[in-house]
């Protein structure tokens, strides 16, 4: 038996490979019509089809999904239409597409794909087996390690944000750090990471970043720390190692966060997180003729709680 | 009597066309200098200038505005530094601007304006009468319906955000589905839309996005539905048709939201929406000093609301 | 004596500059290897290095940051690889890298710096010494000052976000104005501005905008205001001068806000800000379980309200 695809249980055809991972699923399993099944082994006698039984079906999956990745690797080779500078070193079995511009003194590692019509700064290095899609922009000293996925439309190493105020306009302060990034990461489709003032931003090991994710200078993201897409962390934050943060949420500067700590959807976090755990902010959605009426209470939060304080003491003595 | 152009009514110079869709500006009809104004008739005697009579004149502004857009085509034809491979096909009256770049097999429509510096990845397709700025990236599989504007530095296509957690890393999900775009959609500056992981990602006919969005892997975005900038939809959301999406709006993942329901500015919507209404959340502005005195009773509500009821029972006796 | 470079009181060695700016590092002085300190002269005799006395230490780091700033015009002149329409006006000491492309009758000042696969459409302008680092996209009709720093992904000039909807569909309002950007004007990676309806979007001499910042049609931002990373300012609002928008702030659109207000990190303007202050929304940051307890009792604020107001009179007889 071959199968030439992955599906979902309620999609699966015969030539189909179909896992369940979420047990609310289960009673899909008797129709499916994949030709092989990745599941746990107490749902084995539930399904008809071949088994791939698995303690952690999700995981086998993720293996599984790669196996049928098409090629993005086109073709290797640099195209005649890329721009790279005669003392940039390329190692071996690299593909560089067309009109991608490669500045002085750049590295880039074995088997790199480098997108069209993107730009590597001078100095900027490119760990071994890294891909960066189409129109990615690395400014001059970025340092990225091995098997990063670089989709488009980044930017990283652009400068961070820092002014001088004189009394009468912003004196731009120069940045004069860089960006290091470690193995095994992923920055998703127009994030940002900037450089540093004086020293490097820094994005450690197997941390994944997703789409539109803002990360200033200075920051450091704790190794295997997943940030949803749009969040923002404001400059020189610490973020601690196996961290969450969920779509959507503001850090603001100079914070330090512990490891294993989530954070719900775009909530702001405005102070250190000293303990693991899970955070929230904001109210909650609701209908918006009940929510006015309450946001008008929260504006008498105060006089409220003063106003109960005060009955409180009237009838209970205390 | 011609008109070179459109003018609001205060800034209106003699050889303008003007319009009246606000009724609180109708006291500006009267030293209105355009020499045609759109407008309601119930006010036509308000007013000296010629006049255009329509039951919906901010409509008939929108048909009128697009007379006067210039030209966006530039020059039909392919750019010499253009890099189309040999099996794209193209359709009649394409233009295809300087450094673009098209792989494999993809399709190109009749009358499409590729701008500068866009890659189009293997296999997509744009529909007729489409139009991409410059600087937009498509990846692979990525189809798009006709009469399309996609505006610059759009990222669609790009992994969806998936991982299986093995217990000490991420384990990337390939992303094996595409993105489907139906006809008459417009995708403003920055937004990204990430391919689907086994099935695509879908934004149906007449969807109109704003800048920096983020629609992420197998959303259903229905059809005629406005997502205002800088919103983000997380992994498998299905929102409805005839939607309202507001800006800064995030909804998390899995969701279901009905059709021609409205979410105001920078709303979290945290669960399913299973009824056409206006859904908000957030505390309002306040000045600083005054929101931190509420914002500390916030986190003594739950308290504040034991001690209330406490207070009634000895009260009320209820 | 020379120093080759800047580093923080705590990490510089000989040969570096440093500087004391909070007083709360002052400790730091006493053990710092730096070769020469700027700081403020009352702190003077805390320290034993070379010192650079100043009234205003960070304004002094940040004219001295500027010195080692590395030349980021790389090489003079116009790349061949660069298409230059003929009607293009050059200045003097412009250069143009690889795979930019400056449409018709555009107009670059002196001393500019024209980055990797910018584009520039037609009759934009920009002003002497200004640098636009790869991948920018300026549309048609697009006037940026003299000074400015525009960095990699931003987007100026692409359509305002205006439809008129007929009862069935959205209908395109061309957006017919451009966008003027006044002097000494730094935008960071991935931010967008959007043109006008039909006058020109503006912002005004000495802004500073962040990364993945949106600012939308008609919007007028005042002078020397700085705007954080990931905000928003939806259509025709007005900011005054000396305003700083903390980041992931949004505001609605028509408002006007005064001079010299300060938002707070993830804030929604939602009406007018008529008188200079600092302003905040949101609730706070607790952990999960506590937050879910206090959201509870918000959807209940007008409700618990009610009682405590009742309670007031049957207890107070007021």
């Amino acid at each position: 038996m071959s199968v030439d695809g992955l599906a979902t249980l309620r999609s699966a055809v015969p030539g189909k490979l179909s896992f369940l991972s979420n047990p609310r699923y289960v009673n899909q399993l008797a129709d499916c019509k994949a030709s092989a099944i990745i599941l746990e082994p107490e749902f084995a006698s539930a399904c008809q089809s071949a088994l791939l039984i698995s303690s952690s079906p999700y995981v086998t999956y993720a293996k599984a999904s790669q196996l049928f990745q098409p090629n993005r690797t086109s073709k290797s080779g640099i195209h005649p239409s890329a721009n790279v500078h005669p003392s940039v070193v390329i190692g071996a079995n690299v593909s560089i597409a067309c009109n991608a511009v490669i500045d002085a003194d750049a590295v880039i590692g074995d088997d790199c794909v480098i997108g069209a019509g993107c730009y590597i700064g001078e100095r900027s290095r490119v760990g071994d087996n890294s891909i960066l899609f189409a129109n990615v922009s690395l400014y001059h000293d970025v340092v990225i390690g091995t098997n990063a996925i670089i989709h488009s439309s980044v930017v990283i190493g652009a400068d961070g944000f820092g002014f001088a105020f004189d009394g009468r306009k912003a004196i731009k302060i120069a940045q004069l750090g860089g960006v290091t990034i470690g193995d095994n990461v992923e920055i998703g489709a127009g994030s940002t990471i900037d450089r540093g003032a004086l020293d490097d931003t820094v994005v450690e090991d197997g941390v994944k970043i997703d789409n539109q994710v803002q990360i200033a200078h200075n920051c450091v993201i704790g190794a295997h720390t997943i940030v949803c897409g749009c969040s923002a962390i404001a400059g020189s934050t610490v973020i601690g190692k196996y961290c969450t943060i969920g779509g959507g949420v503001g850090v603001i500067g100079h914070l330090k966060i512990a490891d294993k700590v989530m954070v719900s959807a775009m909530s702001l976090v405005s102070q250190s997180i000293h303990e693991s755990g899970v955070y929230s902010s904001g109210t909650g959605l609701l209908e918006s003729k009940e929510w006015k009426r309450n946001i008008v209470r929260f504006r008498q939060l105060d006089d409220m709680a003063k106003r109960l304080r005060e009955l409180e003491k009237q009838t209970l003595g205390k």
